[in-house]
């Protein structure tokens, strides 16, 4: 038994997003500035982001809406236009932005790549995932490219199927606890944590008990040397 | 050479959907009809789709986007919250509906399961998408499911080479001339065009000329049929 295939995040795990949303978001709130309290503006974003998030999905589109719709809270009587093409520019503009990648990506998929079979296993707007992964010119290093709208046990259940891969023979890579490594673990899989310098507060959960499966390091550049070691060990 | 995998569109192919998002656009006109003439908030909004429509993709959340900024060019100055609210309910209301299967869809699919291997080949939002797939209760009929963004020559060719189909066992039904029939053909499949009451404008497009590959049917019903004639004739 041991790790054949691995299954690699994509936002904040190849490529730095969050950062993007919380400048994004911090644009808005100062947007808005003249009209309420930073902190009202905050909060009623938080809240319509968590309200729609079953109805919407992630993604740059659903980030957008619920802007709007905190706008439409936070004026009374009516949004002036001109704030409201600002709004929706702003929305745009994270399409736009060019994909950084995390430091020492292509080293490391270039080292994986060779001794492993590469999943791509990303949450996401469809057209915002395919495009980000364009721009990365990350894209031939994976074997097979998954966007899904959610991530839980069923999900990496329906995918290792998919992929014909054995759940004791894979490994999900990831910075988020709650997407990437519980329920990768639930579906009976290796999990590697790669914490990143902010979560998102709907990402956020607590790490899990070591049960022999989980693993986790400091940043990604480490991610060779450990498979080589769990599959030394087992 | 026989047809051994049918390769189904969805909306308007298996269920009814373009007749609840111009239904929505009729409202959306009516909603704004206090501010402009129709006919100027009905070509805005047209400008406005088709400008988005590469960067958005397609599904409800794209739509929602692009009603809220023609909203924000039809009023000069400032729009009313309450109207605000008012798009963002209707676009959120898409996606509360219910699926209306197209007639006779669960028949037909029943009898093409036994004998064929089934693809569910979608283009939209994969909330959305993903949704309706679930409340429709067709999934089980299927033996994958692909959603994609958009639906050209490339996208049909790595979807076949995924999921290990030979071209000249393929055939691609669906009501748009545009995303099912005519880049199945250029991938070099069969393909089989039904059409629907009314088409979006942007997915209009000539019919191809006859090369032995192309088919059409009034009704989905007439598939299973059509399917077995050119088994019969190959
Ligand atoms: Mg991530
Ligand atoms: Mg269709």
């Amino acid at each position: 038994m041991s790790i054949k295939t691995v299954g690699l995040d994509a936002d904040d795990t190849l490529w730095h997003n969050e950062k993007t949303f919380r400048e994004a978001e911090q644009y808005f709130v100062q947007l808005l500035g003249s009209c309420a309290d930073k902190e009202i503006i905050e909060s009623t974003l938080f809240l319509t982001i968590a309200r729609n998030l079953g109805l919407y999905g992630y993604g740059f589109k659903s980030f957008t809406l619920s802007m709007i719709e905190t706008a439409s809270h936070v004026y009374n009587e009516a949004i002036p236009s001109s704030k409201m093409k600002e709004i929706i520019s702003l929305g745009q503009s994270l399409m736009d932005k060019p994909v950084n990648l995390i430091g020492g990506v292509v080293e490391v998929l270039e080292a994986l790549h060779k001794n492993y079979r590469l999943l791509l296993i990303s949450k996401g707007d469809l057209v915002e995932q395919g495009r980000k992964l364009e721009k990365s010119g990350l894209k031939s290093y994976f074997d097979a490219i998954e966007i899904v709208s959610y991530k839980d046990k069923t999900v990496y259940e329906e995918l290792l199927k998919r992929n014909r891969v054995n759940k004791n023979e894979f490994a999900m890579v990831g910075n988020s606890l709650k997407s990437d490594v519980l329920p990768a673990l639930e579906a009976g899989a290796f999990a590697v944590y790669i914490p990143y310098d902010i979560t998102w507060v709907h990402e956020m959960a607590d790490e899990p008990d070591d049960n022999g499966r989980y693993f986790k390091v400091e940043k990604l550049s480490d991610l060779p040397e450990l498979l080589k070691t769990i599959n030394r060990k087992s």
